[in-house]
């Protein structure tokens, strides 16, 4: 059991966790929608903030409420918690360990507003403050990076706003996942020829917006774990204003564009990138369109957009997986790095 | 007139901002001290983005005001903005042109929530979607990069906390600002000196914590915008929970770590980056211990933690801007920028 086999037990993790808990997750909603809340307050770290990305697209869309993130030191170190108000106050953590991500929680309850937390760990003292808690049922993860708990979390945050807004359709949208997932497992070979040309990458930028804003996060923190290459995440709005003055001809850019309703705006850049600039261009995309521009090239299934961060996420791991083998490191114990971080 | 002059225009800029809008900033505070504000919602993107940051600490543990950092396209692009209720919609911006930021004040304004501008052109379209405009009064800004904008976002913000407050402590304590950029602007020699050892740097990181996380990004976003160093900005517990694996022998890093209640934290961070990595660090702190981890060293004056960023940044802007110089680059009008930047 290693790094590679976590990432293949993704459509199983995924199709059990869709079963399993959605009615849990619905009696959670029915009681939340009992309770006057007209907001999410949010903490979290590294891969599981990435997940609150989603989230905050996610539950901002398909159910209007705000999200905030949680500056955690404002709790644990400066004891100057904010005045939360009628705010659901969300955790997330693989782990459920770090004190800071606690001190949130523990605010939250403390000022009368409910609390939940998602997690791998159930009997976990972060799950122990929470009212709510959902178990990610992702079995126990080896490896120090972070992959079948990262798309477990984002299930559980698509089943939680499904379940808040009532809405059965997104719930069976939910059931294409398992296969959608097995599909972009078969780019595997694919994904072991385009790393070669990365081997001697040093740093890299990592394009997203909207939904899978979160995915440019995610794989840039795992380019980071893994290959050890700078790599740096942007929304393709943020990049424009200031950061793209980085790029010269050849700088490496991964773009994630999905068809979906920032995709013309994230084309723009794309081609800006590719004409402007002769930047060297990965590109992840449904659309040819935007395929059209790349250097090297990933297609994804046809899929909704609000589903894609869920799927696009899975070759972006085995983009990591393989660079780090080709370039000889530890997949499952990356320096530096342990299971468990707990920051104050 | 370039960049080094609205360096150097700084402590003047905010010797007048101070005095100035002080009145005006009041009399905001006390018509908004009588709606029920719980919570700021911000929209803001680049420099004006890392100001925000600032407000999220300050008006945080200043005023226990949580901050939500809006995803402008769920405004612009997805046309799906969240409920925001008894929410301050605060913009940040130098040209107050943006479309995706006045979005998110067009639909505060009409979900009935006061709204702010804090921008440089009170005339500009953002500055007429608000209900009430802070003028930063930076004058002009020709340089491509941002200097005195950003310090003058960041006294309009303190001085709002304060007025908030209703604390005149607070409002005197803002008085110390312009000498105390009078004297980090006496370090541009030795800051001449020590950018040399970084002519070659082609990627690094910037650590801060509390209110300092907006210095490390301010300062990151300069290396990329007049040096096109690949510049990544972390919390310092954000950077344990992954990022840290990319750090080897030699690898550059800038602390930022005055004196306060974070600097424990961030001193252990730094600790184990010497002995344990062997990174280069640039520390730049008021602190002796802090000090002696360091390869490179940027001695600040004694201040409160609240005000630093005010200063901190200072010294920053001249490094890049004397690494500007130093590698011949256009440090006006950098690559593939213009002043103002518009996105949906």
């Amino acid at each position: 059991m290693g790094l590679r086999d976590e990432i293949f037990q993704q459509p199983d993790v995924v199709e059990n966790l869709i079963k399993q808990q959605w009615p849990h997750i619905k009696e959670i909603a029915d009681s939340l929608r009992k309770m006057d809340i007209q907001q999410v307050f949010l903490a979290a770290r590294g891969t599981s903030d990435n997940a609150g990305l989603y989230a905050k697209y996610l539950l901002g869309i398909h159910n209007r409420l705000p999200i905030a993130l949680a500056a955690p030191s404002l709790f644990s170190i400066y004891k100057r918690p904010p005045n939360i108000q009628n705010a659901l106050t969300l955790g997330i953590s693989q782990s459920g360990m770090s004190p800071d991500i606690i001190s949130v929680l523990e605010s939250g309850r403390e000022q009368e507003n409910p609390t939940l937390v998602i997690t791998n760990d159930p009997s976990s003292p972060m799950a122990k403050a929470a009212d709510f808690v959902i178990d990610i049922l992702a079995g126990e993860e080896k490896a120090v990076a972070a992959t079948k708990t990262y798309t477990a979390q984002l299930v559980c945050i698509a089943l939680l706003a499904a379940a808040l807004a009532g809405n059965d359709r997104n719930y069976q949208g939910l059931k294409q996942l398992p296969a959608l997932i097995e599909e972009v497992l078969t780019l595997e070979p694919l994904i072991e020829q385009i790393v070669e040309r990365y081997f001697y990458m040093q740093h890299c930028v990592v394009l997203g917006r909207g939904y899978n804003y979160a995915t440019a996060y995610e794989w840039s923190l795992k380019l980071k774990e893994l290959t050890y290459v700078v790599a740096e995440p942007y929304s393709s709005a943020d990049f424009l204003h200031g950061p793209i003055a980085i790029i010269e001809q050849g700088f490496p850019v991964i773009v994630v564009i999905p068809g979906g309703a920032v995709f013309s705006e994230l084309l723009g850049v794309v081609k800006r990138l590719s004409e402007q600039y002769q930047a060297n261009l990965l590109i992840l995309s449904n659309q040819d369109e935007a395929l059209s521009y790349s250097d090297q090239r990933i297609r994804l299934p046809e899929m909704p957009e609000w589903l894609s961060p869920i799927v696009s996420i899975i070759p972006a791991q085995l983009f990591c997986y393989s660079l780090s083998r080709l370039k000889g490191y530890d997949t499952e114990s990356p320096k530096g790095l342990s299971k468990i971080t707990e920051t104050l």
